[in-house]
């Protein structure tokens, strides 16, 4: 297996031979971290790879590492933050939220899109109650290569936008909502029981993950 | 209360003032009930009122009724039989269905709201995976007073159509499906946090309860 | 379809033909908005339509708004707010509730019904462990073309009150409660499971969608 | 603790001395014993204490047991057989059962109580959907000194009973109806979260057990 | 029924019949009450009967109702209140508990024994994995009419409990606990599931409930 | 949007213009259709486009299917048939599966895959209990575009897989197993929360879907 | 990783190196298997190593491989057959259940145990409805070093057990019983919940497990 | 059994033949519990044995605890503290963990096994996504008698570590992530289904249970 390796840098072993062997470099979970981890953990990614991103970081640690840290890219609402970013890239990603309540996570799939080189093309408040929404601009989304779709609630957009185009659909249940949407269970289970193939989904709020799973499948056609 | 009553016909204590104080005649649920229970109180209530109807009869059974009661009007789609009919109404119902598994779900609808007199304007196979089979012909579907919509799976059609319509939606959520969709509560959870307001939820698989509330509902304007 | 179109107002895709098309309007959900944007939307389709409602306004937000807008109609056990109101109607609509711990969603129903133009019927504390609250003064609640009815715990009263009338009963479960209460899943069960036909059941807590269904149900009569 | 003891007799550790530490006899639970285990046992029982009681017997093996067992008592619609009986009882002791499909459980409740040497007082069909049923004769229900409700789908009847007697309820839900009713949970949940305090809740189909706590309950004025 | 009545004070609908009716006095439900709103109902109460109790009030109102209040008497372990008792009574019942942790709900029963008038019984830290601690001093416990058994965790105090005594045990989860004990349900269900007869549970963490049955349980001698 | 259409033929109202909006043709979905159904959809399917495939159908029908259409490829393992096949590709799909009871899942995805052009590389019994298995031969497996991994139990392996490979992986979980197993949420749940990103999920034993989101993946590149 | 290997006999890959790796050899999973291949499986690993296990056979395709292989021994109770046995030990296990109806699982567990090479000391009918049935003759069981205690119900006697015993208690819960108590969650969640440390819980009905981790507990003093 | 007993101690009835009979000393559960409290249980537990332990104490409390009791080993990650120490012993245990997120929990684990005499190999950080991590010096971890496995998210680690090691495994799921794997019940259901036998499963975040569990096992051998 690909000569792998590992640095124990006292708080982790990080795994150094990830981007090679994946395709998604290492990136850092700041949930349940300290910001002095998180800092640590940022400048060390960035000093051996001259990248480095941060998702999940508490809001008052994101307002410190942007004082600390001029040359670092801060995204209040999608909660992340980097230093550098991978080549640019032509390839299209959409990303769609159904209503406003779930942008924070299609901001972190974009924020981790745009770390990654892309620059997506975004649609929000397009939801299935005013369906007309989604049709009025919608030949631009057709030009995606990957339809990255967020929803909470009753989850029904990823089906919808599955039926129009050729392109897989990524859809990422969040946890919006009160009563039975709460939490996003009713979200992810609608999108796993949609009826349009071909569509993947990611865990609830997990718009880090979306995101790197579009990366993974638009490294098929480069990797041929 | 209304002058109540009920007569205790031995194996059930029948509730003959329903009508009255409820406006939904007694309606026979034949599931657990043997033929010899069903068909006497089919009788008992034709007799009576010139008008009975039973629901989630067993497919030997309602064979065995069609052949007893030649006046009968028997459905082996919507395992339901009737004995007479209320009188005939202009009033405009729809019923609409997700896929082709959902139709027995919406044939028990479509049957009970002929059995009350309606004569319902059905869709069938207009899921969300494909949405322009909805638009094609929705014109008609538009001039329904209440629209009834059965769907499995993401159960994500209700919020679709309440999107488009006045009228109120009474979503049925079918257990139709695998796997999330087994038992219905994929469908019945997405359509209880459907972002659209104004759609009514009943119990999974209830098509004759969302007939019976679109019947409560017409009333309204009937009792002005 | 109708005529549709939207009004892109950089925080939302506002849904203007929304009235139009469901005969309900465009109402703000406050909850996970900041004071900023809701005070902003509610100005915006007050100036462009003569009335804006905006729902789950946080408290401290709520005596903001009360101050900057003397026009508005504040209500804080409802958590809602409303400029300017639609035409009054003499219609007839109920609210009941089991309980005092479910006034805030009942309150939230009666809020909106009023901006809706009603003047709803109210009863609380009329739950079903001293029933004859409930007989004691019925005969105005018979009287109502739709019956909404909020009930946390059992979530009994819907049933009992849909075994009573003629009107249809939109069932409304609350979170209140604790242990096998908390959340409001025993309530919503029961009333998905309920025996009596004819009841439209929403979301947890869904004070408002209640009422936009009860509009949607009056609105029949009014569209013959 | 009581001198107890116990009998090993091959297929089971009898505990003989059941009946004098907690005042319930040792019952044969049907359900998985083969037709061979569950006559022995009876015969055992009866034997040493002139009293057996078996419920869940397979029908089946109920017919078998009638043909070899003339002086058994076999009730088919209870799923039980006995052979002798607890000496007779004047102490009142009723079982009401929401529809005809929850009367299994009744039946298996009344039947342990007869065998317990009550004489029930029954009602059936008394939901709450056409409460005036229950309120129609009602007098004889009130001289209980427990009440045994069984009911399935929304399991209301014990709030509404428990708000009207002195006597303390035993509520049974029971697993019948189809979607959120099937397998009982919804009424379980009703039947925990009533808000008529007094209230004992037993497990899903338990009619067995209501019997047994109300015979214990009758047994409190008894030690005095 | 009774002669019922009620009294609208505003805020609530008291059910003044509900002793007359039931034999359990109108108790105040603390929980989501404001402070003016408990104090008014409480003497209220007090003054028409002479008998008012409280229950889950939050721990700063029960300092200041215990200032303003100076014949109140307040259990802070019990988040309880109440004003006189009704008549004291020799009749027994024990309170167990399995841990610590479970005695703010045993607290809750025997505050409100007490404010019916019982001296009750207490066990507590009597779990099964020391189960010796039960067994030695046990005497007392037998002697107890009725037994109420808070447990959280396993919940299995109360099948060994309804093993060696011939009176009927209250069961009563308790939400305490991390993991799978966390809410009460791991408790719940075992207390549902229990192989010993005669068990009858209340909702988790209702210690108010269990005493409201065990003083229902014990009117049934008192009414011969 | 794109010139849609459909057919309505009778028993439903087939999607004609999926392919072309999609990309994925349309399939008969076989459970809960009759033979004739089946058959009837197939040949017109076939006659239109000459390709046809029909998934989840019923065994003894797959058996008279393949006597009555000598041209079909049947395929009892995975439930399914097929008339003509897309166009053959060099695309490279790998099929993995944990054990032998996930075979069937495994069989469907494979199957479609074949129908779709692709001659899939299997690796089936290369569960985590024995990684060493999975190790072995994987320099093959390494060279897929996308790989398919379906797998029950606690649905390790895709986690374990994602972590060595640059593809993308869709993970199937399979409704294998007893206990925790039962049903296949236990492996749903973990593949959601896998830590290794890249991971897609789809519905438990979504075997067609799986391979039919790995057909929409690989056609990004074939679309640049 | 120890010189792995495994051996590709067309229907699995057969992990040969396990017996070395972990202790445990490999064990046929008969559910889902035909009778040819856990016959040809048995076979194999008999002709190999001299000992095969199969467990979870079907009742009738044990019937036939008693009748195929004279010197296998078969367990119709268990479920499970053997042929040859791992070399005899005296090390001590207890097999303990609460009621007969858990027999089946600890069948498994004991067979197992003596295909290991054990001679279990087993308990059956000693649930803690009766627990002096238990201490009865406990002096055996305190001898045991490891004690597998296999309950349904409310999985209530590992608690107690692991309360008065040194030796580790492996829990397995069982799926018998009806209303919560049916498929075994009640009884895992309580055998998770337990009070009393050093529990060890593995799934559902898994008797098997129990025996192999009872088998690797004992082989840590065998390894020094 | 045993010559048991107990000591009342006011606050508590603390099981001082715990240790003997069970071979795990009482150890105080901190949460729930007052500074007070604790500290007077450990002082006299100590005092008494020589040896006393705290876990889940609150943070602050931990601070004061070190300042009052200079001889007291404090650990802020563990959450636990202790006075004294069990004999020490060379046994070997390991205690891995999947993420830097499980660490609170290993830390539990390796604290109670360093305060019962033993000093455990530590791996953190080797979860199944970069799984040379494990691999990468995995031999002194063969060496342990006993593997303690802390895993959230997808459980995967303790399948791959039973899959190569003779000794026992003891699985905790950690209550760390977010969506499905909030809670730890994804990781939990995880483990119990895994596919490795010889998996001994605890309650979330039990890491105190866990090596609890491990030192019974340990005393396996000791005891011969």
């Amino acid at each position: 297996m690909h000569g792998e390796s590992f640095s124990d840098v006292g708080i982790a072993r990080v795994d150094i031979s990830r981007m090679e062997r994946t395709g998604v470099p290492e990136v850092v979970f700041g949930a349940g971290k300290t910001l002095v981890q998180t800092e640590t953990v940022l400048r060390e990614l960035f000093r051996r790879d001259g990248f480095a991103l941060a998702t999940r970081v508490p809001a008052e640690d994101l307002a410190v590492l942007a004082a600390r840290m001029p040359d670092a890219v801060v995204d209040a609402a999608a909660r992340a933050v980097r230093l550098g970013r991978l080549p640019a890239t032509e390839r299209r990603v959409a990303v769609l939220c159904a209503g406003t309540s779930d942008l924070p996570v299609a901001d972190e799939a974009a924020f981790t899109l745009e770390a990654f080189g892309y620059t997506p093309i975004r649609r929000s408040d397009v939801g299935v109650a005013g369906i007309h929404r989604l049709f009025a601009d919608f030949a631009e989304v057709a030009t995606a290569e990957v339809v990255i779709v967020a929803a909470g609630m009753e989850g029904a957009l990823p089906s919808v936008v599955a039926g129009l185009v050729r392109a897989p659909v990524i859809a990422v249940p969040t946890s919006v909502g009160y009563g039975v949407s709460a939490g996003g269970y009713a979200a992810l289970l609608a999108m796993l029981a949609a009826c349009a193939p071909g569509i993947a989904v990611v865990n609830i709020d997990n718009g880090f993950g979306a995101a790197a799973l579009a990366h993974k499948m638009l490294a098929i056609g480069a990797a041929r």
